[in-house]
C-alpha cells in the first residue's frame, strides 16, 4: 500500500485487504497460543488453548484457500490490533503472581482475540455475499462459527471453575 | 505496575488493572468515534456513529461509578490493543478511494472495537459476580447489552444498504 496513494478502490480491494489482516492475525496467534498454553496452570485451559492452536491452522488453510478463490497472491499484512492485543496479553501476564489469577487473565486475553476475529470474519462474510461469492462466505463462515464456540467454551471454563478458585 | 514486580495479586487486582483499561479504551473511542462519523458518506452511518458516542460517555461514567463502588482510584492505563484498533481503521480508511467502500471499512472498523469491548466488558462481569458484586455485575451488563445492540445496528446498515452499494 502507498504512502500517497489511494489503493482500496473497489469492494474486492477491501475484502482483500482484510484477507491479508486476518491472515497475518491468525498467524500471530498459531505462535501465541501455544505460549498462553505454557503459562496456564489449569489442564483444560491448557488443552482447550492448544485445540484452538490446531483449529487456527485449519483456519490458514482455509484463508489460503480463499486467495486462491479469488486468484490473489497470499500475503500477510501487519495487523497493529492483533499485535495490541498479544501484547496487553502479555503485559497482564507478566504481572500476574497468583496461577488462578492468571489463567481468569489468560482466558480473558484468549476471548479478546477471539472477538477481534469474529468481528472480522463477520465483515468478510457480508462483503463476501455482496461480491456474489457464496462459495467463499461458507469457507468462512466454517471459522466463524468455530471461532463462537471456542468463545463460548472459554466463558464456560471461566464461569464453571477458574473464576470461582481465583476470587476464592 | 512495576517493571520487576507481579502488581496483580488477588482476582480484585486483575478486576481493577481490565477496569483501568477499558476505561483508556473508551476515553479513545470518544475521541476516534465522531473522527470516524465526520469520514462517514452515510447519514445513517454517520448518526449512528454519533449516537454510540453519546452512548459511550454515557458508559465512561458507569466506570466511575465503578471504581467509586470498589474504593479506588480512577485511573487510566495504555492499552495497546485498542489502539490497535484504532490504527488499522485509520490505515485503512486513508486507503479507501470509493465513498461507499469507505463505509464498508468504517462499519468494520467500528465493529471491531465493539468486539474489543463485548470482549472485556464480559470478563468483567464474570469477575465481579465471581467477586460477590451483583451490583457493579448488573451495571456492567448494561454496557455490555448497549455495545451488542451497537454492533447489531451496525451489522443490519452493513447488510441491508451500504455493502449493496459498494459491491455495485
Amino acid at each position: 500500500m502507498g504512502l500517497f496513494s489511494r489503493d482500496i478502490k473497489t469492494m474486492h480491494d477491501l475484502f482483500a485487504h482484510q484477507l491479508e489482516d486476518i491472515y497475518y492475525a491468525e498467524i500471530q496467534m498459531m505462535r501465541a497460543l501455544p505460549q498462553m498454553a505454557d503459562k496456564a496452570t489449569d489442564g483444560q485451559l491448557k488443552q482447550n488453548l492448544l485445540l484452538h492452536r490446531d483449529e487456527t491452522k485449519a483456519q490458514l488453510r482455509r484463508l489460503e484457500h480463499v486467495f486462491d478463490a479469488l486468484g490473489i497472491n497470499m500475503r500477510a499484512i501487519d495487523c497493529p490490533a492483533i499485535e495490541g492485543i498479544i501484547e496487553e496479553a502479555e503485559d497482564v501476564v507478566a504481572e500476574v503472581a497468583d496461577t488462578s489469577v492468571l489463567d481468569a487473565a489468560l482466558i480473558s486475553a484468549a476471548q479478546a482475540a477471539e472477538h477481534y476475529e469474529i468481528a472480522r470474519y463477520g465483515s468478510l462474510i457480508a462483503w463476501a455475499r455482496q461480491l456474489g461469492r457464496a462459495d467463499i462466505a461458507g469457507l468462512l463462515q466454517k471459522t466463524l462459527d468455530e471461532e463462537k464456540i471456542a468463545d463460548q467454551m472459554l466463558t464456560s471454563l471461566a464461569m464453571g471453575k477458574l473464576n470461582l478458585r481465583a476470587a476464592g
